[in-house]
């Protein structure tokens, strides 16, 4: 008998299949048995049906607890009181293992004993849900880049120097020297870039930081495009279109996770292009008619990304952030040189930063005086000014952080939930 | 005018576009000068022609150096004896930067000296044609995967433990605890394939091995698949399905890649399924046979890979490995239980293991006999064996090396070449 996955459910109505997969619930009513099985691609509704009380099969049956392993084969029905439309007439039931007493039960746990399961966590709905929105949005943001001709540059992850400062860099030792997980692909970005034109990396990014906030995690993946010969405007249309590329996709393809998550759509559907934009310094007056604390200068928190994102109720671009709060690499306004061509992405909903990126210095002597004024050590950074040596070229780029993303996506309350293994502050186990 | 890459200039014949890039190549003719640019997508043939030997383009042109960045604009035309079939009829050529000498010129340089500027050697045609079949590669991987249903987890790269030892592991400090550079992501695939059937994970991995071979990289990328209820022999099947699936994607798109590699296409276009399959005992009689000293129950090195390789002239899967040269985790076979249920799929021309892969122990008692046996942690183990204690299931998957399967598509005598940025034994600039 062909084994099938519950997905694939609807191309077998009338046919006999076997499923393999584990008990999500089960009940009694009557003669009948109705067993919830989930494989991992859905979950259908079992039947037994006997007169007999002593029906083998019931007996089985009986014996079952949450989250056993079974293989049952049975006849394929469309019946649209059943979960999903289809079930499955049980005529062979075989046990794998009954699952001892399984730790997760609908009651409620704490997050510090879900987060020591959440090797066994990952099997609840919400969770499911929300790891499938996940895979969705990176299958989106892959498509997005490749059809738009973009050359996938995996950047390195182990570099050798501590380009802005070791505090929040995580060591270790290379061979006979020190060595330091990669914040960011973009300074290798501008390298392929100069190569392929049009380039993005996608993986793993690491921040020590010593934060417990619900928009932090110690490991989590970032996207990154970078273009040569692209303005700031340039990249601020190439967010926009990305974030409209995954909404649109998510919303086509995963409603029902959206649905389960009780995620309410219509903040999401109202998301249009072009998304508001405004400079730093409208958006410091705004805040402060507003009474925020903010002064000028300060960079943006929590707080006024979440008053930032109430008062447009869509995402918003703020550019031109005064330089000195932005990284060494920004290349300046022309006018108002104290200004950087950067901008900053904040989702709707008060979910805060979800790109970064801007224009990078294509000068090679503005650079290297950049590398100076910032006490950056200038034979680590030869590589990069060489960029700027051998036909420099105007850039920019930006970093999409894949797991606030995906919480404003979901609407999570924080961020853990949307990676299968959530890196802590002092949570590194399972 | 519009800006337009040179990978699309077929579409703009008979039209006025600009193209911003690099200075290739240039040569003189009588009233012509020919310009090659690149712009990363592409090279196109730049012609300027003028009766006047004082023309303006001319001194424009005769100042430009190797990797000048530049603006040019012009008229498509197709034209059979350019190279690529069109040409660009230079109107007005606008020079960002005259670039300093270049140090990549068509003379040999070392290999140390490319690795020192590997930054700029990406600019070259060969590097270039090279992670572009790595980027098709990749692209065709997530395809498969996709395709098939398979749900995309990403795993983590900190891990608490030393699963296996810690001397080929890189360690950090992680807050409070030590952490380690994931080796590889599959005892997480176990626990997300319980909750999603099947999965896969993508991302860089890290040996921190002292072995300098052409085969070796510190960092590397590995895709696994984790198939829940899958026997060895099925995730054979999937590797094949696999392997066919991307050669044949690469020989359709990057077959000009592979050209310009001078890569011979026809020993791939000969592989067909299903792949020669021979068990660990049959190997070693195979290569005993034919003078090879290895004993029985030493694990094969690149000598013996790559002469099985050459006998089958066809990818290779070896199976049934002595138990005990290979991980704990192994499932041991029914009849033989000294054996691994393990695969080791070997290139063809000699390219050595590309999978490695096979069936996991799904029983509790054995896994925890195995973990003592082999003196790991039991508690670091306690999320891993709690798979087995909440519906066990028979499951498999394997690991595929992206970097050896790239360097064995493109035929390259070394593995350096298969990543932008590769990280070797005391390599780790740029």
């Amino acid at each position: 008998m062909k084994w099938v996955y519950i997905e694939d459910i609807y191309q077998y109505a009338g046919q006999e299949v076997e499923i393999r997969g584990w008990v999500y619930n089960k009940r009694s009513s009557g003669k009948v048995r109705f067993l919830l099985i989930r494989d991992g691609t859905g979950i259908i509704q079992g039947t037994i049906f006997s007169e007999n009380k002593d029906f083998p099969l019931f007996q089985l049956f009986d014996g079952l607890t949450q989250e056993s392993s079974l293989i049952v084969r049975g006849l394929v029905r469309t019946d649209k009181r059943a979960p999903g439309g289809y079930e499955l007439e049980i005529k062979e039931l075989e046990v794998i293992q009954i699952a001892e007493d399984y730790p997760i039960t609908p009651k409620e746990h704490s997050v510090a004993f879900l987060m020591e399961h959440r090797h066994l966590w990952l099997r609840s709905q919400k969770q499911h849900a929300v790891l499938q929105v996940r895979a969705e949005t990176v299958r989106a943001i892959r498509d997005f880049f490749n059809d738009r001709s973009f050359r996938l540059m995996d950047t390195p992850i182990l570099t050798p120097n501590a380009c802005e400062g070791t505090t929040t860099l995580f060591e270790t030792s290379y061979f006979d020297q020190k060595a330091y997980l990669s914040q960011s692909g973009q300074l290798y970005n501008e390298a392929t870039a100069a190569a392929f034109g049009k380039v993005y990396c996608f993986g793993p990014t690491f921040r020590a930081e010593k934060s417990k906030t619900r928009r932090h995690l110690i490991e989590f993946w970032m996207v990154e495009p970078e273009v040569a010969f692209a303005t700031l405007q340039d990249i601020i249309e190439l967010g926009q279109d990305l974030i409209m590329f995954i909404l649109e996709r998510v919303l086509e393809r995963r409603r029902a996770d959206l649905e389960i998550l009780e995620r309410e759509t219509a903040p999401l559907e109202r998301i249009s292009k072009p998304f508001p934009q405004v400079t730093y310094d409208q958006a410091v007056k705004l805040l402060q008619e507003r009474g925020s604390p903010l002064a000028y200068g300060d960079d943006f928190g929590a707080p006024e990304e979440t008053k930032l994102s109430e008062i447009f109720d869509q995402p918003v671009c703020v550019t031109h952030f005064p330089a000195k709060i932005k990284a060494f690499y920004m290349q300046p306004d022309k006018d108002r040189p104290d200004l950087a061509l950067g901008v900053d992405f904040l989702a709707s909903e008060g979910f805060g930063e979800i790109i970064g990126g801007g224009q990078r210095i294509h000068d090679l002597n503005l650079l290297e005086q950049r590398i100076k004024e910032f006490n950056l050590p200038a034979e680590a950074f030869k590589w990069y000014t060489d960029l700027r040596r051998y036909g420099t070229f105007p850039h920019s780029g930006f970093g999409l952080g894949l797991e606030r993303t995906v919480a404003w996506l979901c609407k999570l309350a924080h961020i853990r939930e949307t990676i299968p293994f959530p890196r802590l502050l002092y949570r590194i186990y399972p």
